[in-house]
């Protein structure tokens, strides 16, 4: 086989995989969203069918020698397309390739236990329970990264999943700034007695019209229905259907204004990146989301600094007003602050702008210890509650509050937490530069302009896919390195304002 | 490998070719009622993946092997359940393995072209560019058929994928019965002055009101929520996505009370089948449907020995009325005969008990001449039209609204149409027997006690799946054979009350 028809074979049979990988993704969303009851049992078996069938075609020989047959096409690309479709393909298949069958099964078959495991144990607050199974993936995910590269700090190998080219390294540092800002902010907020009226967003919003009004928003934020859709669900999620079927959803709590609105605007920042990726590349690399981070800084570009920014709310808070009665005689200031409260808590999901990334660092800390053998999984719900202590200043009662309220590892998803905080530092360089470009943002989204952000979002991020490394693509779109330095100029300044301190010098 | 090894890994097999199957369903279901407009042309993209895929896993050697190591068990096997699943399988895979590559792929693309063209041509009433793909059709089935035994009538051969063990001559002499019958009571019923007031099916019944009813009064029959779901799409269909995940799917008319209701009820019947049939045995033969004529005969049993009852009315009607205003003045009677008018019409699926067996007929005659070639393609829509008008006495003005008008020919289905009328002939079968054993029906159905019937169903056909041949099934289940007489007697009663004719001794 010549390197050209190696490399248009590889892209046959990458394309076709990525059909089958969409209709696994069909059938979770439906599980997800439409299932009846009785439905589960015999999802659970299809989806393990499906699921075989991928991975005979990932593992299929003649993947690995037209791969093999594309070598010096890798050294010399013909375009950057192509070079980039061949640099995550041969990383992705030669990583593959290096996991012995066995180890693979046994990872595959402990995440899908122990997460039905963690399920039973955070409901029954069961953390002995939990815990084999928590050991047995620390182990194994030693053994895949000592088995990929026993050179190199297994977190460093691990996260190249989530993260291509990230490093622990790299991620200290940025992460160090970060905290010593967070933590002064979040002091001087606890000693402002400048308080929002929280109970703003604790009022009546009945589920229809939240729905509602979460179509209109989305609609206006640029989701597009005709490649979308939306739904009802018990943990909220965004999916890739095909490259114009992108799914979001979502929860109602008649009591809660922010979780569902908040909750639909992250997704539909999840699904503007994936709806604006080029759909003509869809199953090749260059037609997919490059990394969890830089798909994490679009859901959280728009949830954060959209949607809770003041000038949303000037376009959007009338609307909302005229929805609910009871926000009535509720005034825009008083709704935008109860909107950014800033309050430590137990939970990472429910966690506020500032608090959120403390969330994250506690587990970055955790799981590294764990990695590195430094900390036993024994020990780990005592130096979880020592960290959530010293960090945050509560303590959970209990462990499904406290170590087991995450699934992420339970599925084996170690190394994983840092995309959500790489992905709220990236959002705030991107805006930076969004604005630098585009002009005043904040006076756009008084009128409800959010199309040029989208458009700037679209040709600068989305239409490159998997092109560049995360780190590239930020350099490449804004000028500079990955850096916590806007994100802690635009929590200073807000949240300087909000609370009335002098936080600019941050 | 010994027989039992064969047998099990035939099963395995099997079962899990059906969890593909079923996910292709889900594929399916999922373009018919939820995917987003520009989500279609990606969805062929992975139905045609996944098809393949069933493909491969049908035509895999090592599946021949199986069949052919248990052979000794085909000729005496462990139990009826074994005999009924070899006796499936084998007869599949013999046909399967007859039919030369290039013909089966030929069979499937010409069906799929021919099914986009006639969309079109349909649309356009343009006979002539649909012509010749109904040409190669007839051409291919015939190849089909006598690659398969060239020693049988074409029809017999064919009609084996629809109705196993059903002939041409069975059919013809049961048939024709139901046509002497038919016609006589058509005559009577265009010769009386009595008339049902129609125009009361017509008035307005908005679109939520109806999706309500039709929730409620399709629990009220038996059809179990958690084991499946109620959607609105173009063209109704019921589907089954796993053995307890059944679901149903009708459109809305906001003028036409009918189309909606009986259109649920009939799907509605194919999904009580489907969630009767043991879910245990659920990718197997004796965990599947039997044919399409017994599958067709529970859901015409439900649409019309059921939900156009006079029982059914004194039960519904009350509800009913209540929930349309427009009907407020109606009464119970007036409304039963509305729902029961008799007239001849052109188009198949809007004709009412007694005329639809003759469309079905003309249907039959027709294709029976195409694959004699006693008639040919080009001499169709003129044999169609003549026929119509001597049947029904009258004739369609464009080929949309006569030969053009179903979706069968152009997929390939020839042989199917039978089916429909079988259906209609096995229901009232049915209903004889079940009276006889659980007493008078119809006064149940006056309370709303649907559940006695369903159980016998349940009972006596449901918990079969494919064990008996449909013929011996309805043997088994009414002690007799395959005859019009219970539906001609049922014609007769019910339209000889209803327009006040003495129709007793048809």
């Amino acid at each position: 086989m010549n390197c050209t028809d190696a490399y248009d074979s590889l892209v046959l049979h990458m394309t076709e995989t990525t059909q089958l990988e969409t209709v696994a993704a069909l059938l979770a969303w439906d599980q997800g969203t439409q299932i009846p009851v009785q439905g589960h049992a015999y999802r659970a078996a299809q989806m393990g069918a499906l699921t075989r069938v991928i991975h005979k075609r990932n593992t299929d020989p003649k993947l690995f020698a037209a791969l093999d047959a594309c070598q010096e096409l890798l050294e010399n690309p013909e375009d950057d397309q192509q070079s980039a479709n061949l640099r995550v393909w041969s990383k992705y298949l030669n990583r593959a390739r290096k996991i012995p069958e066995r180890l693979a099964v046994e990872v595959a078959r402990n995440s899908t236990e122990s997460e039905g495991v963690w399920a039973m144990a955070r409901q029954k607050n069961d953390w002995k329970s939990f815990a084999p199974y928590l050991e047995k993936t620390v182990k194994l995910k030693k053994e895949v990264a000592a088995t990929l590269d026993d050179s190199k700090d297994p977190y460093d190998v691990l996260i190249e999943d989530y993260e291509p080219g990230e490093s622990v390294e790299e991620l200290e540092n940025i992460f160090t700034d970060l905290m010593e800002t967070t933590q002064r902010i979040l002091d001087a907020i606890l000693g402002s007695s400048v308080r929002p009226d929280a109970t703003i967003m604790k009022r009546e919003f009945p589920q229809k019209t939240q729905e509602k009004m979460a179509r209109q928003m989305v609609q206006a934020l640029g989701f597009d229905f005709n490649m979308g859709r939306m739904d009802t669900t018990v943990h909220p999620f965004c999916t890739s259907v095909g490259p114009k079927d992108i799914r979001i959803t979502t929860r109602y709590n008649e009591h809660d204004f922010a979780e569902s609105f908040f909750g639909i605007v992250h997704e539909c920042g999840h699904a503007l990146y994936s709806q604006g990726i080029p759909a003509e590349r869809f199953g090749t690399p260059c037609g997919r989301a490059v990394s969890l981070g830089i798909h994490e800084s679009q859901s959280r570009l728009w949830e954060n600094l959209v949607a809770r920014s003041k000038g949303f709310w000037v376009y959007a808070f009338p609307q909302v007003q005229k929805a609910y009665p009871s926000l009535s005689s509720v005034d825009l200031d008083a709704f935008h602050f109860a909107a950014n409260e800033v309050k430590p808590g137990l939970i990472r999901t429910d966690a506020d702008e500032v608090t959120y990334n403390i969330h994250i660092m506690l587990r970055f800390k955790l799981e590294r210890a764990l990695l590195r053998g430094e900390l036993s999984v024994q020990d780990l719900p005592e130096a979880w509650n020592t960290a959530m202590q010293k960090m945050l200043g509560i303590t959970p009662e209990t462990d499904a509050q406290g170590v087991m309220q995450d699934v992420h590892w339970a599925s084996g998803l170690l190394t994983y937490f840092p995309t959500y905080t790489l992905g709220n530092i990236y959002a705030s360089q991107f805006m930076d530069a969004a604005e630098r470009e585009l002009g005043d943002l904040n006076a756009m989204f008084e009128k409800g302009e959010f199309a040029p952000l989208l458009d700037w979002l679209r040709t600068h991020i989305h239409a490159h896919g998997s092109r560049y490394l995360p780190r590239d693509l930020v350099e490449r779109v804004t000028g500079e390195k990955p850096s916590a330095k806007a994100l802690c100029t635009h929590l200073s300044r807000k949240y300087g304002e909000l609370y009335s301190l002098s936080l600019e010098n941050c």
